[in-house]
């Protein structure tokens, strides 16, 4: 059986597409195919970093697709790049919608790509049926969303909205020592016009993007498409406890100060915390460094990562009261001590209700279900979400793999949702 | 206040030490105080390993001290030092004493050398008191009881009583690659005899040795000295669980297979279990990895050590059944698998009974007070054990710190230390 992706096994799924005027689902696993070709890897994934060889090839495809369907290209300052569709009422406010087309190292194929070109689907059927359109659409490919090579996650959309300065630019570093500045200006960008780059939340009516969920949620419920509620910024706490580095034979249970053990108390602690405040709320325990992390050494210190997420800012907030509370009380109980720090705080971002109504209603106009789902990852919907009415649609992701080689959505997943766009584009552009 | 050991701190006590026939503790301090010079770190412990120069400069001065009291020198194929004091009858089964002088690095001054500065000083009160010997007494030190350097423990010992042969000294190297075989060339001794350092059970009557607590039972409840019941040996056993790596903000809660979770449950059960079996036994989480350990993901794979131990084998044995059980148990309530290997299971040696009477009533002869310990660390004593009577008396460490620069014993407790040592002997060598 095919773990990773090809051309191959994602036309086997052709027969299981539904129909929908105008959408071409050979074209669709075309597209995703030759996008995936670029910086592909030995395992099957792609690594695709902004300002490269790669990313410059990615982006002038998909600039030449956008051409083929008769669209406006425009690249501004720092390479994010635009199509516009001009609608009856050109002064209106745009409908924007796109996602990105970088990558992390060895990532999927879907994660980005899928939505650059769903948007670009649903544009040309918009185009090929004449429908009328009173606001112009522009699609949008942003760059560097991942941050894998700047650790500057978001910048594309970031910057767009003014949240970037100039001086920003010459504080981010690759791993070779390259400077974001430096690297923007080698590709042929102008990192000095930065302010280019800004645009009024005035002149932009609605955003909306297409993903896939990177979750299982929808597979595991069988339902087809994803309405997305909110995104919930990340809350990234550390918790460090301090007690007695002791030698694992010679010190009786009952004169230990383990730092281990009050470790794992506070793991099934947030294991049970994020269910007493809010029914979307997640919280983990993903990173863990013992100290000395010796097997015949009780540790005299373990640091914890605890990440803690949801679309409802005030339950998150009385989350992390309640672990700090706990994290508290079992130092006390044990004689230990406990360091907390928050390292990170995102505010969650609420996707627009009428936007979301949009996406239900198309869905069920066309035959398919939905469940409303909070995204737990970061999204450039996140930051336009901040300052215009935002929407995401989000489509089965294949045992929740993303990130990787595995990710996987099928054909007939990826078609539903263009059709979701298309109808929720000429919506958003008739309002 | 000095947290590390000086000549100066160790005189300071001078004037708590008890008076005891024949035992000067200012000779004590001065020849500790000699030792701890060799091989001294910057932190204020010291490093000698096997065979190196540190080491060969510890056992010279060590080696000129037991000649000054008149004991008899020999020095075996593979670096055992003895001295020898002829008893009345020395066609007898001999009295064993002494420890080690090799430390971990960056070790503490007292782990071995106290042992065997102890054995010297109460042989040496023993020769001025003339007391009379029935049996003859030889002092060793022990050559790499560490292991700090060849991860080979209780390699004297262990060579001495057989249990090592020729093609084992070449299947061990150091960090640097150097085998201990040529490590021994090197040093002028002959590997290729390594069988006449084989000595036969039947030539020792007993072995004693003294070694600090490494805990901090005696210190916390107020005792002198501890009279050693038992060696617990330790059982290693790694716990690997395997669930599935996802996305820590896209997986609702209930989806999950989170391994680090399941970890915390289990290091709650491993401080539990023991004291169900045995009221001696003891089991730690000292080492924990998780895969990939990342803050923002569910990790797919946790592993832990679990260190377990007891003077009661069968005890020991049981707990180590109800681990695997609950491993079992909770991987299974979360849906996860788990791997479970016994790295190391080294079988508990107890102490000679008669051994530990002797032990027990010099102390009360000297009004100090005792408590029976298990010696949860290994000890040459524990090879020594298998094959002949054997016991221990610990003394008292400072916070129970030891293989650290931090490590500490009292001048006072030192010396009431060989008190008990001289009079053990005395009893052992006239039996």
């Amino acid at each position: 059986m095919e773990t990773v992706f090809s051309r191959k096994r994602l036309l086997k799924g052709l027969n299981k597409c539904s129909s929908y005027e105008g959408i071409d689902p050979i074209e669709l696993a075309e597209k995703l195919n030759e996008l995936a070709q670029i910086g592909k890897t030995e395992q099957g994934g792609v690594s695709r970093f902004p300002y490269t060889d790669e990313e410059r090839k990615a982006k002038q495809l998909f600039n030449g697709w956008m051409e083929e369907i008769g669209l406006t290209i425009r690249e501004d300052a720092i390479g994010n790049l635009f199509g516009r569709i001009e609608g009856e009422e050109p002064a209106l406010p745009v409908v924007l919608t796109g996602s990105h087309l970088d990558s992390v190292p060895n990532g999927g194929v879907f994660d980005g790509p899928l939505g650059c070109v769903s948007s670009l689907l649903a544009i040309e059927a918009l185009i090929k049926s004449n429908v009328p359109l009173k606001r112009s659409i522009e699609l949008v490919a942003f760059v560097d969303e991942e941050g894998a090579r700047f650790n500057n996650s978001l910048f594309g959309s970031r910057t767009m909205m003014g949240e970037v300065k100039k001086e920003d630019l010459k504080r981010f570093k690759d791993k070779a020592g390259i400077v974001l500045y430096e690297a923007m200006l080698e590709s042929g960008f102008t990192p000095e016009h930065i302010s280019s780059a800004f645009r009024s939340p005035d002149e932009i009516y609605a955003f909306l993007e297409l993903h896939i969920e990177q979750g299982k949620r929808l597979e595991t419920e069988g339902k087809n498409i994803g309405v997305v509620n909110g995104i919930a910024g990340p809350a990234w706490m550390s918790f460090t406890f301090y007690g007695e580095t002791d030698h694992a034979g010679n010190t009786p249970m009952e004169y230990r100060k383990d730092t281990v053990a009050a470790a794992g108390e506070f793991i099934l602690e947030v294991e049970k915390i994020p269910r007493k405040y809010s029914e979307t709320a997640v919280a983990t325990v993903g990173k863990v460094h013992v100290f000395p992390n010796g097997t015949n050494v009780i540790a005299g210190k373990t640091k914890l990562m605890v990440d803690t997420r949801d679309i409802d800012e005030n339950a998150r907030d009385q989350i992390l009261e309640a672990l700090k509370r706990s994290a508290h009380e079992i130092s006390q109980k044990r004689g230990l001590s406990v360091e907390m720090k928050e390292e990170i705080k995102i505010p969650p971002v609420i996707a627009s209700d009428s936007i979301q109504k949009i996406i239900r209603s198309a869905a069920e106009k066309n035959g398919l279900t939905t469940t409303t789902i909070p995204s737990g990852a970061g999204h450039d919907a996140m930051i336009m979400g901040k300052y215009v009415p935002s929407g995401m649609v989000f489509v089965p992701s294949h045992n929740g793999k993303s990130h990787s080689p595995e990710e996987w959505t099928s054909l007939s997943d990826c078609v539903n949702g263009v059709q979701i766009m298309k109808e929720a584009l000429k919506r958003l552009a008739n309002d």
